[in-house]
């Protein structure tokens, strides 16, 4: 099958948008998905989220894409076919799909629910599937995959607004849960204010903690209090705000998608706590040893969440009223959608309206 | 008193050899030692370990030394007049005397058995006493401290080879017990082997692990194996070795006193585990983002080790007969060990022979 064109590879006829090369301009794609196996359910996509990576892989910026690449990874939907196997959602069902597809299930990081780092692990989209084929992520009609990597979506969370958690939602929960970054009374800061860091602000108040965000755009206080409920804003740049505020963090989310100076914000933390780096996918940033050691701080980072914080992550959203805060756009807006995510001119997650948009 | 001169501080007497300046030179020093106060410990100098960053701080590298400046924080000798309230030791007792000999007591490091965080903390040397007088360090023929800085020297450990337990060992076996490298059969890493990385090899050896030694010298590699006991060895600069032993180890300790490069040591590092960097005293590190997310692995550091930690560690050596493996100087070999401290030219830490050889 791998030798087949996109559109008959398999047996099923399936539409979305695709980049073709690193321009990562998308256009209108035919291509097509497997039948539903055993363990398999079919989505019907509603929604899918934008992520900042879907432009930077679209773009081919970690140097892994290949094309046509159909981007998408905060798919949510509706379950329209289930395999004779599975149990975890029927017909009908709200679901979602993620950032991953597959893993091995047998390594030491599957067995022990962190699939997430599973050498073999299979991406939503431009990753290779079990059965040798390319793998196409949301920005599609519909999409199919095992009932692992099928989530139950929560009833009372909305479709749209809900679709951003699958990633950016994981991935600023997963390193709070496990950095411990999520204890009540604790004092944390959010670095940047996007898709990823709003959202951390949400569950970090969800979590019980006090919140300051740190941003280099003033303009952003009034929302980040009135709106999100963060507690405190800082201004990075304000070197006298950012020394008022020195060693009063127990913890720092670092989301901004770029490389940039950390020392400022070591100086924000208590001793004996941790700044995680979660935003930015390349490059290296600068690490001073001093504050480091000084405080007995750490620095640590992550990626995503495994399916099963996945799992755990919708259902605190779900039962702490969760969402992001979206802008919903029709199939044809993407390629503008992606451009103003670079300028980040998006408060602060595009959705695209697949269901009503997306025509073959 | 501060306005005094050394000599007339205090009333006692005492004799040491200190640098003048920052060109870091020693020479023979007449100060003065307070009375023995009531929580005091008197303690007759016996041995007392060269650290490498006793030649930083006689260059004022750190840039913060004053002068006159009396090194050594790796003192150990025998109790000779005790305080009235004194419990710990008695008179006759082997005690020794490390990195710091004071801390305010009541902050949140200070009731947490963290008081090497304190931020009132007194350092042996250099630094500021409770009654405002300088404090002069172990290259000196007596010491008083306060007895919650005075520890019982194990009867079992030699004071010439233990001496350096009190600075090189701490520093190694607190961030090992703090970042839970120390957990049997865990594969460490220690990185380079002078007087921290030695240490580090023996005290893993103790935790019930398994040792690589990763270094830039091959010739280290028989000792590192055959008198340390480590069980096996990197030369850093191998790629091919290093990129077979990718993913291998739960855990590093690096001692490297300079900065070099992290990211084939985060590469050695198994998923979700830690680097600990202890070696390096000033500068930044380059931090790869990417060996860090994927692999959700964590940077750290952490400074010497707090007063509980410090008689932990004595017990623990002594039970497990560590000691380090040293050269015995006499005091006024002190200016060419200093100078082959910064070549590396000593396997693995020169101790001075206080009793025998320093004179008023």
């Amino acid at each position: 099958m791998a030798g087949k064109s996109p559109e008959e590879q398999h047996p099923v006829k399936a539409y979305g948008w695709a980049a073709r090369d690193s321009s990562g301009i998308l256009s209108p794609f035919k291509f097509s998905r497997r039948v539903t196996g055993d363990y398999d359910v079919r989505v019907k996509i509603l929604y899918c989220g934008i992520c900042h990576s879907d432009l930077q892989i679209a773009k081919n910026e970690m140097g892994f894409s290949t094309y046509p690449l159909v981007p998408g990874f905060e798919t949510v939907g509706i379950a329209t076919e289930v395999g004779s196997k599975v149990t975890k959602v029927k017909v009908g069902d709200k679901v979602a799909v993620g950032a991953i597809v597959g893993s091995c299930g047998k390594c030491d990081e599957c067995v022990n629910d962190r699939d997430c780092y599973c050498p073999r692990l299979i991406t939503a989209y431009g990753g290779i599937d079990h059965d040798g084929t390319p793998t196409y992520g949301g920005f599609s009609n519909e999409t199919v995959a095992n009932e692992n990597y099928v989530f139950r979506f929560p009833e009372n969370l909305p479709l749209a607004a809900g679709a951003p958690l699958l990633n950016a939602g994981l991935t600023v929960y997963s390193p709070m849960r496990f950095y411990g970054l999520d204890k009540p009374g604790m004092h944390l800061g959010v670095v940047g204010l996007g898709g990823l860091g709003h959202l951390a602000v949400k569950f970090a108040k969800a979590f019980g903690t006090k919140v300051t965000v740190i941003s280099t755009s003033p303009s952003k206080k009034d929302e980040a209090i009135n709106d999100l409920g963060a507690d405190a804003f800082l201004v990075s740049s304000d070197t006298e705000q950012m020394k008022g505020a020195a060693r009063t963090l127990d913890g720092i989310i670092d989301t901004v998608p770029d490389i940039h100076p950390i020392e400022p914000l070591l100086r924000l933390l208590k001793n004996h706590s941790k700044l995680v780096l979660v935003g930015a996918t390349g490059g290296s940033f600068e690490l001073p040893i001093l504050p480091l050691a000084l405080g007995r701080k750490t620095v640590a980072s992550s990626i995503g969440g495994s399916a099963k914080e996945t799992q755990e992550m919708l259902d605190f959203a779900a039962e702490h009223s969760i969402t992001a805060n979206i802008e919903i756009i029709p199939m044809d807006y993407v390629n503008t959608a992606t451009e103003r995510v670079e300028k980040s001119d998006i408060r602060y997650r595009f959705v695209i309206d697949i269901g009503n948009t997306l025509t073959p």
